[in-house]
C-alpha cells in the first residue's frame, strides 16, 4: 500500500494521476489533495480518492469546501498553510502538480521533509532552481520528473549519472509556428498560439511551446534535474511528439524514451517506481507511425528559445527573471495588449534592465527567488508599459 | 583494474574489442586470448594485449604461435581444451566472441563458472539457448549482450525485469531486398545478397541478414536472454539502422537504444557495465539523420523470418534445428548450389522432417543440443542433396 498526496488535484495533472490511482485497485490510498479555488471539484476529488485531508488555497471557498465534505470524515482547511500541511503530512510519494509559483511553496516543504516528490511544477526549478536543488539535497528527497520530456530522460538514463552522459536532448514538436516565416510568427494571433499540434494544455504553456520558451524553460529545469551541464543540454525539433528525450552516453550509445502523448504515461512511471504499473494509455505502433523526423531548432525564428539558453548558461538570477518576464510578457500576449513578437523583446529587455542589479549570483534561498520574481514581473511591466493585474 | 579474457581475438569482435580495452589506459588487463586458425594473428593480439595466455583452436597452428611468443612470457596451448581453458581462467569479462558452434563450449565452461560474459555468440542461444541459460542461473553467471540489438534492449530494460515488459522489438534494416518483389528475392544472387546497406559484416550473416533470417535468430536469443515470452517479441523493419531495439513497458512507456552502427558502442557498454566508458565512435546526430522509418516486416516475402518466429513459438528443438538447417542452406547458397529462394524451403522441410523425431522437447543440455545440431545438418544436407563438406 502506496500513500499519496496530490497538490493541484483539481487541475490536469491531478485528475489523470487520479485516473491512474482508481485504475490501480487497493494499490495506493490517498493521504491529501490540495486544490485552488473550485471548491466543489476539489471535495468531489477528495471523495473520489477516500483523501484523509482536503486543502483549498482560496481561503473564501472553505466553506462550500466543508459542506461539501460534511459526513465523509474528510478534515479540511484552507489558504496557504492549509496546503503546506497537505503537502507535509506523510506520504510515500507528493504528486506536485500545483502550477505556477503557487507551486513552490508547498513543493518546497514536501521537499524538504525529504519525501519522494513526483514533479510536474516547472517554477521549482526554473525561478529557484539552485536553491531547491540544493535543499532536495540536504534533506535527502527523491524528485521523480512527471514533465514527459523529463521523464522520459529519466526513464534512458536509467541508474546512471550524470558523469556517464555526455548529451541530453529534449524534443520539441516546433509548435504551430515551426515552419512559418520570422514576419508571420510575429504577428501571430492568440487563435494561432493556442492550436498545439499534439497536446491539449493550458492557454500559458501553448504559447510557450508557439514561442518555444516553453523548451527553453524544459533546459533550465534539466539542467538542475539532472546536474548535467547547460553545454551537455540541447533541443531537437520533432513534429511527431514521440521520441521526447535522449540522453546520450560517453560511450556512444543513446537511450531515448518515448510514447504516444498522453500524461498517463509519466504519471503512471513515477508513481510505479522503482517497477510499472499497468495503464490504459495508448500503445506505441511505431509501424503505423512510420516515419519520425528531426530538425534543429531555428534559434534566429525562436528567439524566446535563445534567450532561454543564454540564461540558462549564464545561471545565476538570469532564469528566475527570464521566467517572470516571460509570464508577464504571455499574459499581455494573451489579453491583447502585446504583439507575439514582442514576448521576447520584453524578456531581453527586462533581462538587460536587471543584469547589472543582480550580477551573476543566484537567489540564495527560494523565498530570495520568489522574492525576484516578483520584482522582475514589476519591471517587466514597467517596460511593457503592462497593468500588473493583467499578470495575476 | 578489470581482468578481460577474450575469446575470438582475431575475429572482428575480438579486434574493436582490443581497441576498446586499448583507448582505456590501465583500466583492463588482459588474462586469455584465444583464436582459431591464425596462429600469427593471434600471436600478434596476445603480443599487443599482453595476455598472460594465448589459446589456438587449431592445434597444427602450434609451433608457430610457440614461435611467435618464445620470449614473451606469454603461456600458450592449442586444441579445443586449451580453448576451455581460456574461458575458464578467472576474469572479471571473458568477451564471448568466437562464432558458430565452435564458440558454445568455451563460453558454456565460462559460464559454468558463473563469470560474467559479454556474449556475441549466437548459438549458445539459438541452439541450445533453455540449457544454456539454465546453466547460467544455476551458476550465477551474468550475460551481457554484446549484438548491436540485444545491447540495445539490455540499455532500454535497465534495472527492469521481464515482469515488467509488455513488448520488446528487434530492428532489422530490411537487407539489401527490403523493397525487393517475391520472385527477384527468389533468384537473388551471391553477390546481391552480400551488399548489405548499413554493417559489414561476414558473409554467413549477410546472407541471414538478407533473408531476415538473422532477425528471426535474434528473437530466439532476445527471447532466452531477457525471459520474455515469444508473443511479447517482434521485429520492426528500420531501413537506417539507427534504433536498434525497444522495450515498451506495462505503462506505455517505451525505451529505445540508438547508435551509429559501430561495434564498439555495444563492446564498450559491456566492458564498461555498470559505468560508460569513453569511446571514439562516431557521435549520433539525429538533426543529420533528419527521418527515422519504420514498418512491419512482410513475412510473405521473407519467409526465413516466418519461419524463425514459428521455431520460437514453438520451443523445444525447433529453434536448434532452424539453425542447423538455414546453416547447410546458406552455405550451399554461398557455395552456389541452392537458389536464395531454396534457403527457406530447405529449412521449412529440415523442421517438418524432424518435428516427429524430437516433438516439443528443448534439448536436455548444451551437449544434446550440440548433438541435434549435428543431426539436423545431416539431415538438411540429405534432403537438399547437398554434400557436407559444404556446411564445414
Amino acid at each position: 500500500m502506496t500513500v499519496v498526496s496530490v497538490l493541484g488535484a483539481t487541475g490536469s495533472i491531478g485528475r489523470s494521476t487520479a485516473d491512474i490511482i482508481e485504475s490501480q485497485g487497493e494499490t495506493f490510498t490517498v493521504e491529501a489533495v490540495a486544490g485552488g479555488r473550485d471548491a466543489a471539484a476539489l471535495a468531489a476529488m477528495a471523495l473520489r480518492l477516500r483523501a484523509r485531508f482536503a486543502a483549498l488555497a482560496d481561503p473564501a471557498g472553505l466553506p462550500e469546501l466543508r459542506d461539501a465534505l460534511a459526513g465523509s470524515g474528510i478534515a479540511s482547511g484552507a489558504g496557504e498553510e492549509a496546503v503546506i500541511e497537505a503537502a507535509s503530512r506523510p506520504a510515500d510519494i507528493v504528486v506536485a502538480g500545483i502550477a505556477g509559483s503557487a507551486g513552490v511553496a508547498p513543493t518546497h516543504a514536501a521537499v524538504r521533509l525529504g519525501r519522494t516528490v513526483a514533479l510536474a511544477n516547472k517554477e521549482c526549478l526554473v525561478c529557484a532552481g539552485e536553491a531547491f536543488m540544493r535543499d532536495a539535497a540536504r534533506a535527502g528527497a527523491t524528485l521523480l520528473p512527471m514533465d514527459s520530456e523529463h521523464n522520459a530522460i529519466a526513464q534512458a538514463l536509467g541508474r546512471h549519472t550524470a558523469d556517464d552522459v555526455e548529451s541530453m536532448v529534449l524534443t520539441a514538436s516546433g509548435g504551430p509556428f515551426r515552419t512559418w516565416p520570422a514576419e508571420r510568427i510575429a504577428n501571430a494571433t492568440r487563435e494561432e498560439a493556442l492550436a498545439h499540434p499534439n497536446w491539449s494544455m493550458g492557454a500559458k504553456i501553448s504559447v510557450d511551446s508557439a514561442s518555444l520558451m516553453n523548451k527553453g524553460l524544459e533546459l533550465i529545469e534539466a539542467h538542475h534535474l539532472f546536474g548535467v551541464p547547460a553545454e551537455r543540454l540541447s533541443v531537437l525539433v520533432h513534429p511527431q511528439s514521440i521520441v521526447h528525450g535522449l540522453v546520450g552516453f560517453r560511450d556512444g550509445s543513446v537511450v531515448a524514451g518515448l510514447a504516444c502523448p498522453d500524461m498517463r504515461v509519466p504519471i503512471a512511471h513515477c508513481l510505479g517506481n522503482p517497477h510499472r504499473l499497468a495503464t490504459a494509455a495508448p500503445r506505441l505502433d511505431l509501424a503505423a507511425v512510420a516515419r519520425l523526423e528531426f530538425e534543429a531548432p531555428d534559434l534566429a525564428r525562436f528567439p524566446a528559445l535563445r534567450l532561454a539558453i543564454e540564461a540558462m548558461n549564464a545561471g545565476g538570477a538570469a532564469p528566475t527573471v527570464l521566467n517572470a518576464a516571460n509570464e508577464v510578457a504571455v499574459a499581455a500576449f494573451l489579453a491583447g495588449a502585446l504583439a507575439f513578437g514582442a514576448i521576447p523583446r520584453l524578456v531581453e529587455e527586462t533581462l538587460e534592465r536587471m543584469a547589472g542589479r543582480y550580477g551573476s549570483d543566484a537567489p540564495r534561498d527560494v523565498a530570495a527567488a520568489l522574492e525576484l520574481d516578483v520584482e522582475a514581473r514589476r519591471i517587466a511591466c514597467e517596460i511593457g508599459g503592462i497593468a500588473a493585474k493583467l499578470t495575476d
